[in-house]
């Protein structure tokens, strides 16, 4: 296989490219490995803030290829353009990520280059976290933290009145706390948009966002999993409460999902299989006699994975789910079973651990001992 | 050319998924459209939801077919599911968007199907607005005058103290405005990510965000393009402002954007050429006497594309700049002509406007008439 690497992207969307160049940009341009060497092809716009802020070995102005391509060809499209480019670089074979767009690669192969799409991870070492991704993983979570107990102290200064929650006068709602959460973020330069705050049957579906009216004695579950504009790293962190007493069922839901979570982080370590932990974890839930099955045509119990890696993405490989994937020390990833019950509601705990050589470090400092009851 | 249409992507990060189905995920699934009926297939943690808020005919389950598959190979991929559904609905030939991941595709057609990007735009619907659509984009607009109000508010309270301008007794910053407009979106439930508030020589750049210390007398370009949570409809609007007093070439380069950008106003209209209305745009600034070129190795003057359309995507077709598009009535474009000279700072101006038979309607309200010295 050659070792010759393309990509054709706009970084702000795609975390290969912005890990390969560590330069964002919103429209896409052109990044090519050859022999240990990397390069940019950028336009006008862009090429003297790449060349200023880009982490690659040089940057050349598209304006000029695009030129020499319209003396061959009338009207010349991008992938036209990167051909000329890898004729002249001697390449006539590339790796490109598994999204590499169709309608590039049809046009390369169509001009005699050989494009090969490589499964994920396109950067095997991106999976494997550096000491200042891992610390700027855990600053993202600190924000997470902090945004999580702002709406928390909101739904602690809100009423019970019968099955209704008010706050300063009104009905507290799902969007007024997500307008918290997510205002809490940006205030600390961290963008977070579906942040799931689902009370009762909102979260028995596990990406619901959830909407309307909080009530009370019911669950209520924050998945709240922002990115740093700073850093462009993400973190990911899920807690269940009740405004009000939690019915017991829901308190035995959280022991469960309580209990199979730590058993789930006390399984990550260098070497583990995703695969082994996922199915403990499940098995964890069962002895507890919560049962996995689909009734009346909808999934009950716990029908997702257990975690997943976070980084410049926000679900990255490893998975620690069905499919069987092996933790390696360095990676971070989410450990974050939940159980859903039309009758009783939903619970998920989610926290970020590093996979270390004898186990794991968790990243996630938030309380969650006991079903909090505010 | 087959009438059948094929998707797999996170709609999240997809706006043509979106668009077909109006259902927001985070992970990739897939959409099938095949003798006018639409389909997803979607996992066991999305499926019931999909059944509930998404826009097409059937919602089925990816685990049945997956099974399906796991009898014909051992490891069946995403692509061998979709195969396996395909074959089902007696499909054959599918038509993908330009961006249709690379190893899909690749192994779509190892087994058998016939698989063709089409160049963007996938929906030719999309590049035209329904009236809701131009209603959706113009109250992000509004939210976007509101958050740029905000900072100007936060500008005027400011001291001048030589160069410097201070805010609360501090030096005030481009990250510390960029917050208040962030998060003034935020409040509004709406997302802006790398809002540019580039003062001086950083907004020569015309894609620098803009770091550090606002300078009195001298320009900043505030450049503001948040998404509607809501509605999922980007705004994007560009004022120019001084702290303190603008020097005489900073006001006649004002000047001439904004009379490049009028005229470009004043052309738009269904039929009108794209190419046409951007040489006209920068012919205005030449005989204004502002040139283009590259000096000591940077761009300088009027070297990026005078608009571009706005909707799911902050950028999308059509295009006003050196590539031909003709514009229709219903498209909602920006007209923003810039000029950038590292002596004087920069310059730009951007308005979104609807295209109709006759001309445009101007989406933004905020003003422009003069320099604002604040």
């Amino acid at each position: 296989m050659t070792d010759a690497r393309l990509i054709i992207a706009a970084s702000e969307a795609d975390a290969n490219l912005y890990y390969a160049c560590g330069f964002l940009a919103p429209d896409p341009f052109v990044f090519v490995e050859a022999r240990g060497r990397t390069l940019l092809l950028m336009s006008d716009l862009e090429v003297d803030r790449a060349r200023a802020q880009a982490r690659v070995d040089e940057v050349r102005a598209y304006a000029a290829y695009e030129g020499k391509a319209r003396q061959r060809w009338p009207e010349p499209r991008v992938a036209d353009v990167v051909a000329l480019l890898l004729e002249e670089l001697g390449v006539a074979e590339v790796r490109v990520p598994a999204n590499f767009p169709l309608e590039h690669a049809d046009r390369l192969r169509e001009r005699g280059v050989r494009v090969a799409a490589q499964a994920d991870p396109f950067f095997p070492e991106r999976v494997v976290k550096r000491a200042e991704e891992i610390a700027a993983i855990g600053e993202t979570q600190r924000h997470t933290e902090a945004a999580l107990a702002a709406a928390l102290d909101v739904l602690r200064a809100s009423d019970v009145r019968g099955a209704d929650v008010y706050w300063q006068g009104r009905p507290l709602t799902a969007e007024e706390l997500r307008r918290i959460v997510n205002v809490s973020l940006m205030e600390r330069a961290c963008v977070a948009e579906h942040t799931i705050i689902a009370c009762g049957l909102d979260g028995v579906d596990p990406h619901h966002e959830g909407t309307g009216p909080i009530r009370a004695n019911q669950s209520i579950v924050f998945d709240i999993f922002p990115r740093s504009s700073r850093t462009r790293y993400y973190a990911d962190m899920t807690r269940t409460v009740v405004k009000g007493r939690a019915p017991d069922a829901l308190r035995r839901m959280y022991d469960a999902v309580l209990a199979a979570q730590r058993r789930g982080i006390e399984l990550v370590r260098d070497g583990a299989s995703g695969q082994a932990i996922h199915a403990e974890v499940a098995r964890t839930l069962e002895r507890r006699r919560f049962e996995t099955a689909v009734v009346n045509g909808r999934h009950q119990g716990f029908f997702h994975g257990t975690g997943h890696g976070v980084g410049l993405d926000v679900h990255e490989p490893p998975r620690i789910g069905k499919v069987d994937h092996v933790l390696r020390a360095g990676q971070v990833v989410t450990v974050e079973p939940g159980l859903y019950y039309p009758e009783w509601g939903a619970v998920r705990i989610e926290d970020m651990v590093v996979v270390e050589a004898e186990g794991c470090r968790n990243l996630t400092a938030f309380p969650k001992d006991t079903l909090l009851e505010l």
